[in-house]
């Protein structure tokens, strides 16, 4: 194994570790548990879901692994806070996004090789990168990982009903 | 800049990122503040303050780097959940060994070289080490800020006074 592959292994084991747990945490809840708070006045639980799923969404472009699969998720769960829009899609809708989006995205994670992994992302030049070689794929993937934890760790104060 | 040094660097950039976050959140929260639960029922902001201090004064022994500086701590903030232990530290000593642990830490932290976070961590022998290359120092730091990243989520949802 090279650096690089070692390197490229333990941040996808990393994520691959918050990613289960997170299916774990939304599965553990039902549709109705979905609608409640992690918190008093604080984002619900179906919120956190379209976030993840909007959030997970756009890795797929600034990875450069293809176009999105659901950008009209963004207007609610990204550019909007919770309650801010009266109409959410459905529990049934958004636990189908999340699973399809993790799937696709998953696959094409998979597939790059570790030199691929410290190639450039989407959001920074060519001639940044040259500057900038920390600012790669897998930066992307280890910063969304942190991301994972952090929404993991409020969603599981939801009280199950 | 060697490989090693650019993941070492992408690893402890995303650290400190969390650090410096975790240490806005706490210096947010007056010491009457801290006794306010992050949730209904669940954990105080002064448990994760103990808590986090403990695991960060853990990970020396673990990379390696050295003694302990408060190993008192685990019997409150590790093994035992919130409210099993009546009387706890005050904000002021907590927030003391809270900024004490992570300045030695850090300190230690910076003073690796790429090479010294790719060897083994105290938890794995060096026998199992050969079979098992990701069980570094780097992949502690990773697991840690992600534990960090989780707690974080968790202590802004705490509701100043």
């Amino acid at each position: 194994m090279t650096e690089q592959e070692l390197f490229v292994k333990m941040a996808l084991n990393a994520w691959d570790g918050q990613m289960k747990r997170a299916h774990g945490a939304f599965g553990n809840l039902s549709d109705e548990d979905l609608y409640t708070e992690i918190a008093p006045g604080k984002n619900r639980a179906i919120y956190l879901l379209g976030h993840m799923a909007a959030v997970h969404d756009l890795m797929l472009p600034l990875l450069r692994l293809g176009d999105r699969l659901y950008p009209s998720l963004d207007e609610v769960f990204i550019d909007q806070p919770d309650k801010a829009v009266q109409t959410l899609p459905s529990p049934a809708e958004l636990r189908e996004y999340w699973t399809n989006v993790n799937n696709v995205l998953n696959e094409k994670l998979k597939s790059l090789s570790a030199e691929e992994w410290f190639q450039r992302h989407n959001s920074v030049s060519e001639e940044d990168f040259v500057k900038e070689p920390h600012r790669n794929r897998l930066n992307v993937l280890m910063s969304r990982t942190n991301h994972l934890a952090y929404h993991l760790g409020q969603l599981v104060l939801v009280k199950k009903g």
